[in-house]
This record gives structure tokens, C-alpha cells and sequence, in this order.
């Protein structure tokens, strides 16, 4: 049994460019419905979205609308109960004043990247403070070219890069939530 | 070291609706970035798009194009990199001569289901067979709402499914494939 609570923050800003500026980038439609149902499915217990704009606010909430109150809530029910666990941010530190006020403790942060960092934690080691650590962990996935190195500095924990031997490692956001949480989470399907 | 050759194929027919109809169903856009993404991530010989018909199979030469040697290749070389392994293909009878004509040897096929079936194969023995046996293997992922069954039970082997044992088991396709693909064929982030 798992003692700890699970969230996940899917950042907008402050992201790279392909040329290593500083940007916003956007809501991607499949980003929700993709990692919405991978945490329901792997039991977390929240996916922030997070974006600076009211713009792009708007857009989320009305994508969360048409599953789970609009027409897409009656014809697919399934998607419905995925995106409740979906809520809206414009900063990390919403977040973690949501999570504080949910769960009664300031989460650690864990940070995700495909780029190798000097101080990283082994998927392992992380499996074993989620399952035997009674307190919240919020993993924190990028978008764009991935997080800036000053939010990453300040996370609690880095995690390794997903199958850093490649030598082509460019999976999509989507991807490497759906390992990482199968790495983290998932059933111990590697034990004999 | 791997001794097989790993080929994907994304199947759009015979799969079901979710009124347990055989269809055929469209081309997503993203299956094809984020699977030719993670195929290539994780060392695949070939990803197969399967589909039988020509307008279908037009869209799809249209985006492989764009991102092979249209400005997508220029903008983006390691999409195009990830799109150099994507194979169109009518149905899987050609995709299994494909790869016997590129490889020698006729594959085995592996089927993928989130349902569970009477006879299915464990993560960590098809894993060792993978590593061990020298042959080819094809895995085989469905869209819609699943593989036909009568395609199901012509396939060698039928893997359980992802996080069998979760309350709500929704993942995408696109989700499917890169958690499967990291059991199967990731680096041993499990062993300390």
C-alpha cells in the first residue's frame, strides 16, 4: 500500500524554446485527455494544469466542460472520471497552496527532465519514499524544450532522465508521464 | 544485449466501437508523432500505420512528408529522425511479409489488450524472451475501443494488460504503447 499522496503538475511557463529562451507555451487538447487518464489510472490524486494566461484558462475550462458536464460527459463517461481529478493553476505556488490546503502538508517537489542533472534520484529510490513516506510528492512534467534550470535547482528532487542510454531520448510529454508513473506507481510487474 | 527485432503496428481495423461493432478507425495525428517518438526512444525496428484505406493512407503519406522533407524536417530533425522508421501499410498480412523480406524470418506477434484474456504472457517473460531468443516480434496496439477477438486469438502471444489491477484502466493508446515499450524493452531501473 501506498503511504503517500500523488500529484502532478503539467507546466506552461517558465519553459524552453528550442533556441533556450525563456517562454509560455500552450495547452495542448491531448495533454489533458492523455495525462488525466494515466494518473486516474495509476491512482494520483490531483493534475494541475498550470498556465499564466486567462486566455488559455478559458480554453481549459471549456475542454473541462464538455467532458464532464457538456455532451462528451454523456457519451463518454470514462473521460468524464478522468478529468475530475483535472484542476486549473496559474502558478506553482497555487498549486502548492492547493495541495497544502487538501492534503494538511506542503508537497515535495520532483522534478522531471530528459536532460541529466548532477543531483538526480533513481526511480527506484523515489518508488520506495512514495510507497513508505506519509506525505504528498508532486511530479512536475514540462512542456516545449523542458522546465528552466532555476525552477529545476529549486525542486526537492530530480529524477532521472527516462532510458538516458538512447541515443535518441525526445519522448513526448505524454510519454514520459505515462513511463514515469508506470515506473512510480505501477504494479510490481518486474518480481518473479 | 537484445537478440530480436521489435516491430510495432498501430492497427485501425478490425477494432471495435464501443458498441462492440467491428470499424475501422481514422488516423490520429499524434499516435503517429508520439509512437514514432518512443519506437525510436526505445530501439523499434520499424512502427507499421496501419489502414485500409487510400484516402487514409494519403493523409498519412501528407504528414510523413511534411515531417520528413518538408519544413517540419528543417524545423524539427529529430521529429524527423522518429518519422524515418514509420511504415504505412494496407493490413497486416503485408506488414508481415514486410518484415520477413527486411528480416529473414516471419514474426511472432504479440497482441496488446486492456481486457484480460484466459492465456496471456507476463511483462517479465516476454521481456526475457525478447532479450534472449533471435527473432522478430511484432506488437500489435489497437485504436477505438480494441483489437477484434477473432485477430486476438490468431496472435502467438497476448500480453496482460497495463495496471490490471486499478480501479479505472482508460489509457490511451498513445499511453499504452510507451509504458509497454518501457517494460519491455527500458533499461532495468528496478535493479539496485
Amino acid at each position: 500500500m501506498r503511504k503517500s499522496r500523488i500529484y502532478l503538475a503539467l507546466l506552461h511557463y517558465p519553459m524552453y524554446n528550442k533556441r533556450g529562451e525563456i517562454i509560455t507555451t500552450s495547452i495542448t487538447n491531448l495533454d489533458l485527455h492523455d495525462i488525466s487518464r494515466a494518473a486516474r489510472t495509476y491512482g494520483a490524486e490531483g493534475f494541475f494544469v498550470v498556465h499564466p494566461s486567462p486566455k488559455q484558462q478559458g480554453l481549459l475550462q471549456d475542454i473541462m466542460g464538455y467532458w464532464q458536464a457538456g455532451y462528451g460527459a454523456q457519451y463518454n463517461p470514462d473521460r468524464e472520471q478522468a478529468f475530475s481529478i483535472l484542476k486549473p493553476a496559474l502558478d506553482l505556488l497555487q498549486v502548492m497552496d492547493l495541495i497544502e490546503k487538501e492534503s494538511g502538508c506542503r508537497p515535495s517537489t520532483v522534478a522531471t527532465d530528459a536532460k541529466v542533472h548532477s543531483r538526480t534520484t533513481s526511480y527506484l529510490e523515489m518508488k520506495k519514499k512514495i510507497q513508505e513516506e506519509e506525505q504528498s510528492f508532486l511530479l512536475l512534467f514540462g512542456t516545449g524544450w523542458g522546465i528552466s534550470q532555476e525552477l529545476m535547482q529549486d525542486c526537492d528532487y530530480i529524477l532521472e532522465p527516462v532510458q538516458a542510454g538512447s541515443d535518441y531520448n525526445h519522448l513526448s510529454v505524454r510519454s514520459a508521464v505515462s513511463i514515469i508513473l508506470d515506473r512510480l506507481l505501477g504494479e510490481c510487474w518486474f518480481e518473479a
